[in-house]
């Protein structure tokens, strides 16, 4: 979960860069970084942070030049894994390089293994740095030509952007285009961007996506492309963009995969309400994220859309959880329950995904204490069965409340009168897939089949979870 | 602006009071304080920063005991300002007190004047520490009897919590009731709070509302009751709530002046749409103070509601502004259009409040960016015409941009189609108020009747504007 | 234990009172502040920090205009202690006046609960805050007359510097003369000082001390000056300047009562040298205030000196004590013995105090580690029998050592092999007193006479002690 | 100019490492690093700060553990730099190992390029990744031959303390010895570091040096000893150590290569005196580390030594420099002059080292403005006439005043009365050098005999300087 974000030959090129992650802020929160170019130097400011804390006006100051890319990491824990935070600037036979990376490798480690068996060493536990150590090993005499060499090589999602020291910068997505990157220009500058919200934040226009498979090079005498190598896997690879960041993950206000993310969720609210009807008084959504499936399901069931949850502008990074006499209290710190909304109620809930069932847990139990006679879940996708290895941060399969558990016992668990998902075939209808069954989407966290066969670890952890 | 907070018996005083001024963050941004009590000792906590940063697991350790009060205040300017943050402690004649105090008293300056010819002196620029002097100067045997003599002498919007130095907590509010304070139990303790919402975080029951003129002194025996004393004003004093707090300041999950803030607005909304009715295509809110008013404004229209705004959740406190290319970059940060849903599109949208116009010219801007072919603005109150002298922080009367511009005016200035506030009896009748001229509420910001005669600086002020 | 500091009508007034600050750094660690006037305003930027981390440019540009006062204070502890740190600022009938003060009023207790009893009330727990209070009720009809109606009330240790709202700074100096207070030029500008070494660093030109019971006042015009009212002691006041500022306070690059503090040290350490005569090998001081001293003794005795202890420069602030394995650690962090030089040796350790012993043993132990044979201390003091209650932050009586116990059992206690004391009259000759009694300073400390008059408190605290 | 730690097999490994980064803090105040071994995992923390500020009791408790080594670096410049803090962790095909690093190698760029040529990649822009690239590469079975063949590679200074993944704890030092590396025992711990200071500190015995090609491999079971491979230069090596460590660097508590540094300063002092007499008043030091040598002039020459410059412990890492009123200002806040030493008097001022100039001018100055008649300086060392590359931290030839000014001219800029400088020989004699020559001590910095070949950047730098 990370979002990049790149500007080519614009004055400000930092400061844009950085408003860009702002507007990407939502697809990590736990390090923002930056790097520019300037003179011939690639200049690197990177903190544990969110975005707004991360820079001021004086590290902006020591970001230089007309050429930057940006990068958002999401939050994993400990000081010292600022070795982490991308963008990462390293130097090899061909020059300096910076490089930002969303997205997850499926044969990271057996890369790994190799090449220390040919003598790399690893600084930090990113998967990215493969990514780094085969372009050094290329034999290419450009840069270009060393990346994709390196790209031939790696399996999985990536959506990367990169910087040189001659100023080009190079925006690359795997073959199965399953991490989105936008193309995009802001006068005379080219944009780089995980999604079109920072476009419209810095007020660039959004030109195209970057294709799957395709490597875009950005220099003073404008774009080319060209195509990540297939020749290896032999094997045709068709699209197979992540339906999750429709779902989920993109903002509501970015064109996703060239759709529009918020009327996605708004159609599969409405392909929800089609398909699990229930007499109620309120519909009511778990903000932000269910707002637009929400609206859908009102619609179309003709049920009153409520703002029965709200939730707080101000939760803190840190609080203090008292011993034993608040109940559900990291949740209730973020969202509390309207009670003249739901009191004396048949309430129908809707949120876009249940994956432990521990919030919707609290949740539910909130809204019963705030009056509610009746809780119906619905849930505007289907049931996440099988964790993510392409780049979203699921928990492992046994932590899956919907892989082991019939939707009665995640109700009983729930404490909900009634659940219902989304259907597979909804979903994809609301995403405008090219058919039912879901092609051009990889929906593997919903059905398990996997579009990028998995490296050795994934299938090990996988196979315990069954057990 | 300000919110306060207490509790009294209860063995994680300072922790249930820490997550009270969590809940009433939205009350205050500048600064955040506790003071506790413990073996005879008043500790003090305090910082210029949002509660979830001015406190930490070490400071609350530093504040023991089994009663705590707190303070919330909003934002003016100035590291030396740490002094002005609340709760006060000092020290008198009968011990040491502290207080906290959300509203304005409108004689402070010709109080002030005459204890300085007393021979008093002044650390903050708080209207405050008037009623510490006047307490201190007092010539009761007891605290309450001082606070008594202190609160015959203020004028204007009080809502206190107090802490003494044996451990009895009171709470105080001025004759009018302009500004909210509740009562609550969680278990055994007596709890004080600017809004129920408080309560429900800390899983606290909501008893009642302290009346206006009334003072509540809690201690290890109950709660007991007595009234501010009225026989120096004479003239019968009968309560003005504030309707802003209903219209924008509250929680929307507070109970306020004993009804649904939620409700309020959605009613807001309702009445709003059968006074000014207009053909249009969606009905968008500007997030999150908008959003009831505009369902009621949909419900009532039938005009489908939709999140063609989305807020940001990660807005900084402090980011670097473009020195020219992105034009009115803050609320930018803040708000985004969602293009797919004004795209061509008739939109009405719903905002609470229009002070000086200059945030709602830039959100029409936006929108009309993204597509929007009519913009129709709708204001859930009547138009602000006059500043509050009782503890809101508007603007002088000559910022207002109602008070000297036509409604064309000020379509023409925020670029709308077209704009419609609510009547005055729209907004009464929405609040429950006993009588449709609005009996029981104080509306002076829509109508320049200040229920309390206001001081000579703040009447030079208002007659200053109207030139 | 404070310092003060004052510049009048220079362009860079805050700049320099802030170098002032670093140079008085000794003088006290826990807060600094600075306040300035400019445009009729007082500007005030405090911090609980040592001077260089309290201020930046940035805090600094909040602080323009062309007079400055300043104040660092001694370590005490907690957060929110804040409200202690001077200069303090406050407004009375006369306007806005800001103080900082030096040194400690021995009846601020009685004069507090008289000013309780008539309705004042207190913010601070300092006894600066008793000036103000007395400032603000007197009739007299300008600041200066005030502070002298004031300061005929008070009576102790004060050197005070204050800025007033119309520009002027006053310096004043108790009738004793107890703390230091000098007057120098920088350029057209006047500046006031606790000590010379801050005219050294701004390159001010040293002009006079204030005097005993002086009060100056510097406007643009000129200084003038005038007497603090002594009609109400009638009795005369003698100057009694206090003698551990050349002990071991000020810094040895000041004059200090006119005299080198350096040369005062050097010569006390030769008297020691004269009255207490013993073989060895080496003199070593304990660094750094031991050292003039040390030199006196060396070149009175002939026995070499010698850095036999280093003093490191990185202190921390904070540091982990290790839970067994270390004795002696905070010492130990701090100084460290040079095998070199005292192995096999015969030592003679020169410290200018020895309080509480605690340190003095430590030192004895660390040298005896390095394989010093024999141990000598001298003291280049009077034994410490009595607390401070004129600014010098001593312990309370029953941990002096040398109140309750011979100098066989200090020895005994500190496990050195000899010790001895400089004598009262070998001090007094050192630091050049008008009689071998000591006459013009105060030696309260060392002998019990205290030359004002002690508080109840200060002699139920004495009366204690001796039981 | 760094310095390095470790400790093996200690209840305490992080809080005792840490302590020792405090007695080494001298040699670095850039940035410090902990690494420490606990379940199979190395666990490190590091930060661009002084030592104290660094570490606090909850970054220690991330270092759990029986094992930890650590590093402090002098200050360059940048907050992205934390990349090159040390001590580095990373992994290859042997695991996971953590590296410190004092010294400086001559043929990194050499290596450099051969390993980016085949396809290594660079993070830092440390010469020590060399080492740990050249350790993947190697093809030994263990890592102890890894670095074996990595050592026989590289050519300059280098004292390395290593911690693998099995918790064994390496020490090595380069064939010539440059720089220091000590090992001691704590209790039944094994302890290595760059200082004996360290040892003092945390009550560690001194056991002897780590030789020059010595490689130590400590783990349960004891020291084990092994010699770096020297068959591939073929060439004997003799044993250089660093003469400035005496001169200047390491701390006077110190056994430097055996020797007090105390002393060995003191006899610099002593043969200053004898080869270049003068007829003069007072001895004075630039503290602190010119007060050994000092200390031996003073009796060598009969002249009496005095503390005429003060040295402030309260230095600020930034302070705000006046425009244009102060001279000398840097200096000023770190020295400040005793006019009652010097005014009148004939000056010797002994210092350690000359290498710009600019601060003895200032010094110089400032004792001038102080009233001393003449002033002589005394250098106790040769002239610094040519940079180091084996790890001190020196400007260019050209920067080095005495490159290319006679004696005449240089005491013309600093504005002394006469000047002279220690014979190399006196120099030598005074470190117990194996001859008058220097035997068995690198002095390249006095005479541009560099014991081992320069690498082409440094070749060239030098011939420059030299046009």
């Amino acid at each position: 979960m990370c979002g990049v974000f790149g500007i080519h030959h614009h004055d400000e090129a930092a400061n844009i860069a950085y408003l860009g992650l702002h507007a990407l802020q939502h697809r990590g929160q736990e390090s923002a970084g930056l790097v520019a170019f300037a003179d011939g130097k690639l200049r690197q400011e990177v903190a544990m942070s969110l975005v707004a804390d991360a820079f001021n006006r004086d590290r902006l100051a020591h970001l230089p030049g007309q050429t930057a890319i940006g990068h958002v990491r999401y939050s994993t824990a400990g000081t010292s894994e600022l070795r982490n935070a991308q963008p990462f600037v390293f130097e090899y036979a061909g020059g300096k390089i910076s490089i930002a990376h969303n997205g997850n490798l499926v044969n990271a480690d057996e890369l790994r293994a190799e090449l220390e068996a040919q003598g790399s060493i690893f600084q930090t536990s990113s998967d990215t740095e493969v990514i780094i150590h085969l372009m050094a090993k290329a034999r290419d005499a450009d840069v270009v030509g060393r990346l994709r060499t390196a790209l031939s090589r790696v399996r999985g999602a990536y959506s990367l952007v990169l910087l040189t020291s001659d100023e080009r910068m190079i925006g690359a997505r795997d073959p199965n285009g399953f991490r989105p990157l936008v193309i995009g220009r802001l006068k005379d500058a080219w944009v780089l961007s995980s999604e079109t919200c920072a476009f419209d934040l810095v007020e660039a226009e959004y030109i195209r996506d970057v294709e799957p498979g395709e490597i875009v090079v950005i220099e003073r005498g404008g774009m080319t492309s060209s195509r990540v190598d297939l020749s290896v896997p032999a094997v045709p690879v068709a699209p197979t963009f992540c339906v999750f960041e429709h779902v989920y993950f993109a903002r509501p206000d970015s064109l996703v995969n060239g759709r529009s993310a918020y009327r996605a969720r708004e159609k599969m609210g409405r392909a929800l309400a089609q398909e699990s009807q229930i007499e109620a008084d309120v519909v009511v959504p778990v903000p932000d994220s269910g707002v637009p499936a929400a609206i859908g399901y009102s619609k179309e069931s003709g049920i009153p859309f409520e703002m029965g949850l709200i939730r707080s502008h101000y939760v803190g990074r840190t609080f203090i959880e008292p011993q034993d006499s608040i109940r559900h209290f990291g949740v209730r710190l973020k969202l509390s329950p309207v009670r003249a909304v739901v009191d004396g109620k048949k309430v129908v809930v809707v949120d876009d995904s249940l994956v432990r069932g521990t919030t919707s847990r609290k949740i539910v139990k909130m809204l019963r204490n705030a009056g509610a006679r009746e809780i119906h879940l619905r849930i505007s996708a289907p049931p996440t069965t099988h964790p993510c290895y392409y780049g979203i941060n699921t928990p492992n399969r046994s932590e899956l409340v919907a892989s082991s558990h019939t939707l009665d016992e995640i109700a009983k668990y729930v404490t909900c009168d009634s659940i219902a998902y989304l259907s597979h075939a909804g979903m994809m209808k609301a995403v405008g897939a090219d058919s039912e069954a879901g092609a051009g989407y990889c929906s593997a966290c919903f059905t398990g089949n996997y579009p990028v066969p998995l490296g050795t670890a994934a299938l090990v952890q996988l196979r315990r979870a069954r057990i």
